[in-house]
């Protein structure tokens, strides 16, 4: 019988117990300790780096590592097989960027207020109506159902009410307890509206829902108050299932090894959901039973795992999913925690690759309504791109990797207090200026922080066209990491706010300038296809959970969007959210958003010859061809002049 | 303490363990053992009388008993209190009349196709449908739920379509292991088909339905084939809810004694469904997964009972349900055994006391389509009568009592074998003939049977026209009980096919003549409401679940029925089993009926100051004003000419 072995994690002092021969990453996930892992533990990634401080392990490829590493006790926590008992040290690198950290200060940039969108009128997905019905009487003796029903239509409409069993059997006792005034809670099902819950007296306050984006890398929760439509608050986090792969394909590899294996993702995105969701509540005085239902978009996989559909053909071609436009469930049967009678509306999807998300983003750009042409450029783990209008709608999806989120680069974080979201460097060695979130002492680099530091690196000559750093002109902030990886230090340890370098490194600028490549790529294919270039486009907006506004002009200086007139382009920030918020409280909206799922058609990359030529070409900065990009190309000529 | 006594009840040596003071009806109830008890347990019915041959208990009324009596050990068992370790006799007459037995030989009244009714086109609530579909490609690659819809589509005229989570967690690995060659099981749902399950390959067949018939007295159940809509066979029960209580009222006041009581009456109800279906799929040699929905029809209170819904309210002024139209429920949902996902349709009620077995009833019988205004007349526990057209309805309800089905009559007996359905007497001493069910010997009496026997014994002078035994006429078959009463012999024990006595007693003769007044008072207030008469009724159907065709003339001549032309008058058996099975076998139907309960129109009679009056006038055979019925008069006069 194979022995126990002790596996103590630092730091954190988490220890578990597991049999011999089992993975360090295994043992990890069994103690609930995070350990980056892109590849989802098939030895190729090399992100799940750890050093054994004592004890033993043993197997896997040494490619990572130099001899002197190795003799250190550096391994990959994916391959290392625990021999005996263990000490693990975690690098940085390998945890999970950022605990879950909220906070209120970030624009919500997903306020419907804001969008200010005409059709939308205000008509939840769940309402609480407070109704005093008239007594029975021996003139007036209909069912207490149908009572409570003629009540009911003189405020919402709708071709006829449905009431489940068990709400049935409690609905005499309540009208009698409340005196025939009640409230009921009744949620939109199409031609059918379903009296979810009656009870007594007026409950109708405080009543809220949750509009939920979640993404590969991130999580994202907004508070809505359902008496006005108001957001109270919001919450995000990093999607947990990171733990089991960085992008969807290795998270659908996960799940589909054996009967179950997608059994603790689906419980990682249930849980992440609902620690937003009591976070919020909680912050502002609530119990989860005052949500009465979310609004859920994401991508195709996340809206699977998240309702536990399986997800493995997605991955295979023809990449075809379970179902991409389902009803409301009980949000209860999903294992999310609000109103136990509460419901969980998925937005629709359109393909395996092009999900709720971009659908949502879709109907809250206006794209869909408008005559002329315009581009949506929806940047997150997977780049999608949506081109039309009122009349057609074509996407294609591309692997960009969660750069532009905050995760996976060294000093990568969410949008949160703390993160560098806007940068410009004087020169090489000189940083101009820089904000963060919340103006708190420095701690890492945002999305749009990202976009800024890497236009302003290639703009003082720190790193090339081809994103190599210049070690000739990088000077003293350059240093070489103890993994022999090159750095930039943006904010030394003593003024960061956790006494920690920010920096970047070579390896995340390579980082970003696939993720960038990846999406211009597509969006040259998608408009090939359609016969059209970015001339043709009268707008470009761009959305992304980037939580703050991107630099545009930073965008098309390191060449993620084209080089057109800047009136053109428009940050428009986290569409899924705010498409899932409208749907939320405007059901024509969550229509109209079911419509565009089913006109939207999808245009598959993976089968076109051109597309990784366009991808490699893209893999410049800003491109191979910087013809295409005239006014790079002149800032450029003219700062060489300079 | 109170100290335990053990209770062994004779005949069936069944012994239970209760508490001292404990009734002997609670303590019945507890070992399972049926005590009738049409009161409830309100020690006003006497039904529910046994003999203590060993111990003591003590307690309750001696109006019931002759000093004798009690001296014997007599006593009401909801009386009487436990003292000691006891042996209780239960006689005969306190015992539910019959076991349960099932005929194949009844003929099916409520066959569809002997209804012969237009508008009605094949389209079962519930359908199973084959379907190959096209594999998933590049270029055709929607959903697999999206799939399987545009299929079904082409087979089933539906606006949407809509799945449940766990189908559609299984649909992937349904759809992958049938080779996209498989089987959808779709109910409707109004305006929604819900995708109920999804089977690899064809499972088409067998496919069943259920429709049933919840009687206050009576369970009835046919097993339709949904290939063809032809009726396997039916089986039939009486309603073991009895040992509550006769009537609904009594059942009501037993389910609102407190929090809880009313589950016994729902476990009751719900155990006979099931017994009758397992019972008919093991005759037909299917297994209830075979059985894919049922459609149930029932009086206000049954389908309450049924569904778990409370009846508190219905007994009390206004006299209002819980809901009288309701969605389709998962069968599982209420306990009823079918396939784990099949669904239970409950048709709509109308009123308190007008139930779905009313308005199936009148769908049925085509009186709701005509364009004269007819009558229909459901002899069942209640009595309800409705007159109307195609563009009124209006319908009351008389408390009848069981009787015409052929319950809490000494050897009265459901229309099964052995039951005498029809009679004729030659003179107070003779019986010219009758028949039996099944041309078995004679065990008792059904309904029918008493309406010709009670019209054959007052032809002869046996009874005059208060219904009181003619002891100078009665002759030789006349006998006094145990218990005092006048019985009438009609096969003597040698003769029949239990060794038993077929007699009439005193008591019965009561029961049916205040049973057919309450009914007759009841159709004559309903006209009088309307300013009509029986003269201005094209027809009148009468419906019952008497099993077997009723002597329409005899009904006439106790003054069940109005003395009209015979040509008007008409026997149409089982309506509301006719009705479940039209609504099951055709979707147009269930929702004609839907219509129908909306424009039903309830006459409450309890509250007309004039229907004791025409209660009281109609306890006369066949009526205190003889004129009302001139052709019945006429065969006096020409008797007593004789």
């Amino acid at each position: 019988m194979a022995k126990t072995c002790k596996v103590l994690f630092q730091p954190g002092e988490t220890s578990v117990n597991v049999l011999q021969s089992t993975t360090i990453l295994a043992a990890a996930h069994k103690a609930g300790v995070f350990i980056n892992s892109l590849c989802g533990g098939d030895g190729v990634c090399g992100r799940c780096r750890v050093t054994v401080l004592q004890g033993r392990a043993v197997g896997g490829s040494t490619e990572f590592f130099t001899h002197e590493e190795i003799r250190q006790g550096h391994i990959l926590a994916c391959e290392g097989r625990i021999e005996t008992d263990l000490v693990v040290d975690i690098p940085p690198e390998a945890r999970l960027a950022e605990p879950p950290e909220y906070v209120d200060e970030v624009p919500l940039l997903a306020d419907v207020s804001r969008l200010g969108r005409k059709g939308v009128r205000f008509s939840p997905l769940v309402r609480k109506t407070h109704v005093q019905l008239p007594p029975p009487s021996l003139d007036d003796n209909v069912s207490d159902l149908q009572r409570l029903e003629l009540a009911l239509g003189k405020h919402i409409d709708s071709p006829g009410f449905q009431m489940g069993l068990k709400v049935t059997r409690r609905l005499p006792g309540v009208l009698h307890r409340g005196e025939w005034n009640v409230t009921a809670v009744t949620g939109y099902r199409g031609p059918l509206t379903e009296i979810i819950d009656v009870e007594p007296g007026d409950t109708t306050q405080p009543n809220m829902c949750i509009a939920a984006d979640i993404g590969t890398t991130t999580v994202v929760c907004h508070l809505v108050d359902l008496r006005d439509g108001q957001t109270l608050g919001q919450a995000a986090k990093y999607n947990s299932q990171a733990r089991f792969g960085g992008d969807v394909i290795h998270r659908i590899i996960h799940a589909s090894q054996e009967a179950g294996s997608d059994e603790p993702l689906r419980k990682a995105i249930v849980s992440d959901v609902n620690e937003l969701i009591h976070d919020l509540v909680q912050r502002h005085r609530l119990g989860t039973q005052d949500v009465s239902f979310i609004c859920a978009a994401g991508n195709t996989t996340m809206i699977h795992l998240l309702l536990g559909l399986p997800v493995e053909n997605i991955r295979k071609s023809p990449y075809v999913g379970a179902a991409y436009r389902v009803p409301p469930f009980r949000a209860a049967e999903v294992g999310l925690q609000i109103n136990p009678r509460g419901l969980l509306y998925c937005l629709p999807c359109v393909a395996g690759f092009v999900g709720a998300d971009i659908v949502a983003g879709i109907y809250a750009s206006g794209l869909s309504s408008r005559e002329e042409v315009s581009m949506l450029i929806d940047i997150g783990t997977n780049g999608e791109i949506v081109v039309g209008n009122k009349d057609f709608l074509v996407c294609a999806s591309a692997s960009a990797g969660p750069s532009f989120e905050g995760a996976e680069c060294r000093c990568g974080m969410r949008a949160t207090r703390g993160a560098i979201d806007h940068i410009r460097l004087l020169d090489a060695e000189h940083v101009l200026s820089f904000s963060t979130i919340s103006s708190a002492a420095p701690i890492g680099i945002s999305g749009t922080g990202y976009v800024d530091l890497v236009a302003e690196l290639l703009r003082v000559g720190v790193i090339d066209r081809t994103g190599r750093i210049n070690t000739s002109v990088a000077g003293s902030r350059l240093t070489e990491s103890e993994y022999g990886e090159l750095t930039y230090t943006i904010v030394p340890a003593a003024q960061s706010g956790n006494d920690k370098d920010v920096i970047i490194s070579q390896g995340d600028i390579n980082n970003i300038l696939r993720a960038k490549a990846a999406i211009y790529g597509a969006a040259t294919i998608l408009l090939k296809s359609l016969s059209m270039t970015f001339s043709d486009i009268s707008e470009i907006m761009v959305a992304g959970a980037f939580g703050n506004f991107l630099n545009l002009e930073n965008a098309v200086f390191i060449g993620l969007l084209p080089d057109v007139d800047p009136e053109r382009l428009r940050f428009v920030g986290n569409a899924s959210l705010a498409g899932a918020k409208l749907a939320a409280l405007c059901h024509d909206s969550y229509e109209e958003i079911i419509r565009i799922a089913d006109r939207t058609t999808y245009f598959e990359l993976s089968t076109d010859p051109n597309f990784m030529e366009e991808f490699v070409s893209a893999c410049f900065f800003p491109h191979t061809n910087i013809e295409l990009f005239p006014r790079v190309m002149a800032e450029f000529q003219k700062a060489r002049k300079r």
